[in-house]
């Protein structure tokens, strides 16, 4: 995950791809343009209520003008977004992108069954379910990987991982419970408190490939 | 694990305890006798239809005589054993040991409740419960952390693992779920086939600690 492409050269090599957050460069589109590296992208450009800043409409103008470019294979839109915004939708399917369709929860883990309630109705909207819920007790890391590992298993493409200290090992271990996507920041010193470096989240997901 | 004690410096600066199987020794006590390692051990000494040799009087003795080396820091019986044996628990008792009671089910993965049970019946004769399961399905692995888990929050000592390729991660994400001991072979070419070097254990198991 990065703000400004021109860091995304960092993760050649290790990564698969290069998630850009547009909403923390200050000319997202040209940014992309002028992208020459050697990883896909995933673009996101998140609301005002997950930490954007621009306007709605601009904001989500920008993330479908983002899925014309080349380098562009993957677009993440928030749950909440994709249900109201039916114009987006089809202006997404009319490019060949693969849709990832996100929701967070920073304050809990909902319990279980609406985890894959959740999971499903991403589902229907995407092509990859995307879930983050704050871990405040082990066992609602166990029932995220339990929902992960669920969905998986009913050929529901689905990643995440759960926010705090508790939560942190499933951004590793949430790949062999059927992640399909592992999230690290491009530059370590962007890093989130939970975050794991992108090196080290390399190796050590090559032990769980190992393990499977 | 060893068979012999003469291997179990290998683990010194990795390990905090070596087991020494003493099943797979010619003359365990003359081994014990011998040992003058720097760490403390483990000793079990599985019975027939655990892949021991030794006739059954005769293997339960030589448990009990190990006891009363001063390496000797724990000592690990199966709960079949346990169970029936009145003497044997007694004369553990007399040592300062602390005794692993131990389940196997190279089988399957029991139900949830029947894992909870059988932790529940190890911790009443013993201070560690350990548990061996293995699992065919990913949700036989998330069921056996599921009961670590449990157990710890109970403030039951744990330890165990699944078998299997689905299972083999349990080794060391168990302990971020309330598996005191993880287990890795002395010596990696006695390794089984769902074993982890034990220099990769521990540095798997540094990156469980920073995750906690």
């Amino acid at each position: 995950m990065t703000d400004t492409l021109t860091e995304a050269t960092a993760a050649e090599g290790i990564a698969d791809f290069v998630e850009f957050r547009m909403d923390g460069a200050d000319r997202p589109l040209d940014a992309l343009g002028e992208y020459e590296g050697a990883l896909p992208l995933v673009v996101s450009n998140r609301p005002e209520w997950a930490g954007g800043t621009a306007g709605e409409s601009e904001r989500l103008e920008t993330l479908a003008a983002a899925a014309a470019f080349d380098a562009v294979e993957m677009v993440d839109v928030e749950l909440r977004t994709i249900r109201e915004c039916e114009w987006l939708r089809d202006e997404l399917r009319g490019h060949d992108v693969e849709l990832i369709v996100s929701h967070y929860d920073r304050r809990e883990t909902p319990q279980k069954s609406e985890l894959n309630r959740i999971i499903s109705e991403c589902n229907t909207y995407g092509d990859v379910a995307k879930l983050v819920v704050f871990a405040e007790e082990k066992t609602d890391s166990l029932s995220l990987l339990q929902s992960f590992n669920a969905a998986s298993e009913r050929g529901v493409r689905v990643t995440g991982y759960a926010l705090g200290d508790i939560g942190r090992h499933t951004r590793v271990i949430g790949v062999f419970y059927g992640a399909s996507i592992a999230y690290a920041p491009v530059v370590s010193d962007e890093r989130g408190p939970n975050d794991i470096d992108l090196r080290k989240l390399s190796n050590l997901l090559d032990w769980v490939a190992s393990a499977r």
